[in-house]
């Protein structure tokens, strides 16, 4: 904030914000005429509801959960060149996983105060202080901000072009439960469509060895292990098919939890997440839940059931990831002009991000000149050394870049990519 | 929900809903229409925003605020027969604080869900394990929920017509002294207007001598002691003046946490709360907001905002303090009638609550023979009990009910008063 202040032609290629020309206005103004001239729903809207959300809400997400986990989904493809994506499109290819229905129960359903309300209260019921979780390194770094204010230190697994390396993970367990600190270690976490921040969709095959992998520790942990898949770009995917989730994985009932939202992909600002989670989970969650906000808005809610129950969520979903497709393009095309060669980065089929390495010597964190240079320049990104946890045994990579095509518009896309380019070819 | 299931006919006068008949639906679809109408407003209110809340709500609320604490607003009366309830209504009598206008900055308000939000977020921040908050004796019993599960306890204060007894206040605190627990202290919540449960509404004078009281054990404490106003019915009030917040006392500033909400006296379902805060305490809340969910809705900030501006949600408030000073009188006249003579209560002049005391060997618990035969004919009430903090030093009192005139209807009013008082009469 202080800084769009302090540069007013400042173009921002920092924030996770969504597009703005495509956001459903005329979609949510209809809804809400529609819910609150309705007898029965402006009732609902304008009233409290329960703690764990409205009934109908919980339905149509198990059920779209339940449909995008099984082989129900076409594969969607918004680009005009789909080849040159092949490489990144693999990890998304399907597996046929059979997800079984009980799984994808409402009662199982909790609807939250966008995804990150159930990341904040899994982290207050799970965690104690000096705890362990798990994270990608590099992961999103608010998870990373969550753990310090709570006390927990998060361990990061090494990515790889579909997802973290499992030997890694193995490697990371067999450690701590070899140094005792195995009884510390409560959840794996994987931000698993597009990660925030480099883009990576983790292949179902290594979520159910991840979660397959986790329970041969827990004898030795004395406690369960979760593994908390965060699907907030799953929706966001511009190329290739769909990847099932962890839900679909064997033993995913009692050690699954998944968390998503309609804030990226609908209406951002209405802020309505959800998350899937193991029974007694549920119980504990939901009363934290009830002592936040005992529930979140209703208003929120009937406006997401209806976009749902009527399918304007559904048809605005082409729309966007056409959008969004194009936005991915003109920002590569426009790095492929104007940034040094040594600069490598992978062409995005999804999310909001592109995630750039410069050569090591280069570094990029917000003491750095670049970083320094860059906001001369009135250009902004954020520093990829924000999104590593803290590990005593290594320094901290400094040399990448998150870059995001969400909010900015293509000419100031171009416009930004310029000015970073220009800085990085000056150092 | 449960026993609603069970018991189809139950007519509930025990959840805080509010009024369904009153709630601004026509007003409600208006100001969405020309928010999503406007290519200003409906950008903004379909995107996220920053974390502190809307800078133009963060301003209306201020100057809301700062105007009921002047002597600006005029005495309402939306009762035909005032003199009635004059005893009650002293408490509410105007004085004259001078309020300092700093206190009411626009950088001081943080928009929450709801005011719930803020309640949770500062027993997070200000509460270890351990602490002791001072709290009315009863009081709101979802805060002791929250004490409960962050590990602090709560110790009752005596309340009289106008408000906590100062005298208790003071050899509590001086109790607390002697046992060195001082440093435990971190606050005094108070439900100042038109308490849940008991209705009562506490007087300046009282507010600011318990300020001036707090200060004076600042000392021994180590630490500020913060006086935590909860006004979350202060709007709903239907006879008499307003009373102005603590906020207008002497060192307010650097001491007084209030909190309000736009729930009640308006759109319900749509859950915005506020809070004016203390500088440091501000920047402490935000950053466990962002990690909770970096800003309320801008969709429902917006509503607000618009209702603010327009003037929709004053001129709201007049239909809405009639209607409830009507079913206010429907119960209290039922209860007069239905009710034997040893049953008190005071009449209430704004919330949504009577309470109602039996003679002492009348027990109202959750186990009692009055709760299960008043539940065998259909009629749910709030024992008194869940409304006490635990001491050890006596048994919590357990012959008062908490009845809500808030969602049921004039006619199911009367019908659960008639079930209520049967009850009461076979016993």
């Amino acid at each position: 904030m202080q800084l769009t202040l302090d540069h007013p032609d400042l173009v921002s290629l920092a924030a996770g914000f969504t597009d703005n020309e495509s956001l459903p206005f005329e979609e949510t103004r209809e809804l809400l005429n529609e819910i609150l001239g309705s007898p029965r729903t402006r009732r609902i809207a304008l009233q409290y509801g329960t703690t764990g959300g409205d009934p109908h809400l919980r339905r149509l997400t198990a059920d779209r959960i339940r449909k995008l986990d099984s082989a129900e989904g076409a594969p969607f493809n918004a680009l005009a060149d789909a080849s040159a994506r092949a490489t990144n499109a693999k990890a998304t290819q399907r597996s046929h996983p059979v997800a079984a229905n009980e799984v994808y129960s409402p009662e199982r359903v909790l609807i939250t105060n966008g995804s990150q309300q159930l990341l904040y209260m899994l982290a207050e019921c799970l965690c104690d202080p000096g705890d362990i979780v798990l994270v990608e390194d590099p992961t999103y770094f608010v998870y990373l901000g969550i753990a310090q204010s709570h006390g927990f230190s998060c361990r990061g697994i090494r990515l790889e072009a579909d997802g973290i390396d499992l030997s890694h993970l193995e490697q990371t367990l067999e450690g701590l439960r070899r140094s005792g600190e195995l009884k510390r270690v409560k959840m794996l976490y994987l931000v698993s469509y597009w990660q925030n921040p480099t883009g990576i969709t983790t292949s179902f095959v290594k979520k159910a060895a991840a979660l397959a992998m986790l329970k041969r520790f827990e004898r030795a942990a004395g406690h369960p292990i979760y593994l908390l898949e965060d699907a907030a770009y799953r929706e966001l995917r511009f190329a290739g098919h769909d990847v099932a989730s962890a839900l679909a994985a064997e033993g995913a009932k009692e050690r699954v939890i998944y968390t998503g939202t309609y804030s990226k992909p609908f209406a951002t600002g209405a802020r309505v997440g959800f998350g899937i989670l193991p029974k007694p989970l549920m119980t504990v969650v939901s009363r934290v839940k009830a002592n936040h906000d005992f529930g979140t808005s209703n208003l929120l809610q009937q406006l997401l059931c209806r976009a749902l129950a009527t399918c304007r969520y559904e048809r605005h979903l082409p729309a966007l990831r056409r959008r969004y497709a194009r936005k991915a393009a003109t920002m590569t095309e426009a790095m492929r002009e104007h940034f040094p060669e040594a600069v490598r980065w992978q062409e995005p089929c999804g999310g909001l991000y592109v995630w750039a390495r410069c050569p090591r010597p280069v570094r990029s964190g917000v003491n750095s000149r670049l970083f320094k240079r860059a906001l001369e320049r009135e250009v902004l990104y954020v520093p990829g050394e924000l999104c590593y946890a803290d590990n005593p045994a290594r320094r901290k990579p400094n040399h990448e870049m998150r870059i995001s095509f969400g909010s900015a518009t293509e000419s100031d896309i171009r416009t930004g990519i310029a000015r970073l380019g220009a800085t990085l070819r000056e150092l």
